[in-house]
């Protein structure tokens, strides 16, 4: 097991210190979360992303929510406010599913309690923990079936950050590669820089440079040229929901690249836990896609990049369909899209 | 016929303007070219660039040269120093076939004259005044022939900048969006962003939203989004150098957009004048990749992008193979790729 000890989201006992990922890597800083709609904004503008760290996040963002409700008439009530403020976070990023999951998650907790306000409190900044806990357990689960894919020597290619940065710690693509590295010292990483928000060259080449893994960056639009020059063996990416049918939304430009992958016949998989499987669709044609601000795409570092008048859109994710991806790495093992919803449904 | 009055090379009649194409959008200046010398170095800086451009900028390097060397005691050394530093003005450029096209051209011219040094030299001058305008009359037929297949209303992507900055007007794949928007206003643009030198994002947007042709600048990943969207209705893209088998070198990024153009069966076309068809070799396999400088990659408008410590590779171009390509679109007429070396052996 390779440790890596960034850890984005910490809980201080009474309110969340996030790592502001929005500085990285100008600049190392944390961020204190204080209340509900803190998170909210925290989640909304970024400071904390990648699907498995914004469920742990929205976790600790319905338990602080609770304590501000502890001065709710009666338990109706303090569920009440408790739900409204929960579909508030859910709102903040509405392509990722673990939001959802785990926010919905601590939700059920409170109303299943038969117990004081106070107490259910108590059992909700317990339950995000333990998220924040069972989540880097699973990318170390995740990490160790997905080594398996990796060949001695290997070359992975990788997409916008599925990192510890992205989760609770660890990764999950990054968490494969990890695992892949201590296993072998000889594996290098292939890092897509990821426009328009530079995931790729600003946060996956930050934790491998602090690895000592050794990081290629390149250019969104290179993959296909080092795929033909035979310079990648594999490609391993994230994903922010997965339809049963395992088509699989991630950050925008994840089709590009397998649509590379599959030309030049470079196995292409994604590493994501049970929680980013929503079970409630069949395909990824019902996965919403979210769009985000402008300056995104026409800013870099606070400054233009391109003449005013050309218009933008501004698409934060794609959906690679499942015959474009080889298998899901997650943390019960690793499972061919056409075989993910039978495990999804029989519990393995 | 579209209009465009970019012109990013003139001749003032003693030396040349360039305009500086590494400050567009942020400023319009041009720079003064007096020698030899400083016309390699704006080559090689890319302050001109774009194959046809260099071409033609090539050609006014070589009459600059010529006029440097008229202290030469006989024609003999008159023609040694011409050729010599024509070799160092076609080592600024290894990737496109036009800069050794037009060199070469007035090498070869030099070397058949049998006349004075000085008119020799007057001569140069007024062929490189020749291939400019020629340049942008062939710019026009390619425009002329290109709009044919560009549908009512159709969506073109574009990749990196074949506009007017990148030859002596007018563009070859703007040049096709410029014919085609004067025949029917209702076609719109895609603008890959083209990482790492941003040329879609600085350059074409800006020729296109100052010709008031609408266009969407989109980050190079989105390409396979916007396919699968059914958003794009045909790809024109520039060519830098052309293998008789019809395999194309273009700007790095431009395989990527092909390989996910084949997958959504939209037609992909090159447009290029016959001066980008190097006959000397069949196949893309031969044709040299530059590598620029990893700054390109690491730096946005001055400022780092990623962590110290992260490896770098840049080719500037990569190779389209010719079963990617529908066709070659050229002065004369478009062509399949398997048609286009019968076509320039005929001389067609």
């Amino acid at each position: 097991m390779f440790e890596s000890n960034i850890r984005p989201i910490q809980w201080t006992g009474n309110h969340v210190k996030l790592i502001d990922q929005t500085v990285i890597p100008y600049e190392y800083k944390t961020v204190d979360i204080k209340t509900c709609r803190e998170m909210a904004d925290a989640i909304k503008d970024m400071i904390v992303r990648g699907a498995p760290a914004i469920g742990v996040s929205g976790a600790f963002g319905v338990a602080m929510g609770a304590k501000e409700f502890l001065d709710s008439k009666d338990s109706e009530e303090f569920l009440q406010r408790l739900e409204l403020m929960a579909e508030y976070l859910k709102s903040t990023r509405p392509t990722a599913v673990n939001l959802m999951w785990a926010v919905d998650k601590q939700v059920n907790l409170a109303k299943s309690l038969n117990c004081s306000i106070s107490e259910i409190t108590r059992k909700l900044e317990e339950n995000a923990l333990k998220m924040l806990e069972d989540d880097i357990e699973t990318n170390k689960k995740i990490g160790e079936h997905g080594a398996e894919i990796v060949a001695q020597g290997a070359a992975i290619l990788t997409h916008c950050n599925a990192g510890a940065l992205a989760t609770a710690g660890y990764g999950t693509a990054l968490g494969v590669i990890r695992s892949a590295y201590a296993r072998d010292k000889s594996i290098k990483v292939f890092a897509d820089e990821t426009r328009p928000r530079q995931q790729g060259a600003r946060l996956t080449a930050w934790e491998l440079v602090n690895d000592g893994i050794p990081t290629t960056l390149i250019t969104d639009g290179m993959c296909g040229y080092f795929m033909k020059q035979g310079m990648i063996d594999v490609v391993v990416v994230g994903g922010d929901r997965i339809a049963l049918n395992g088509d699989t939304a991630n950050k925008i430009g994840t089709y590009t690249v397998a649509l590379a992958a599959k030309a030049h016949n470079i196995p292409f998989y994604v590493a994501a836990p049970y929680s980013s499987i929503d079970n409630s669709i069949e395909t990824g044609e019902n996965i919403p896609i979210e769009e985000r601000n402008h300056e995104e795409v026409t800013y870099i570092n606070d400054r233009s990049i391109c003449p005013e008048g050309v218009n933008i859109i501004n698409p934060a994710f794609d959906v690679t369909p499942a015959q474009y991806i080889t298998g899901v790495i997650t943390e019960t093992g690793i499972y061919a899209p056409s075989e993910l919803k039978q495990a999804v449904l029989s519990g393995v």
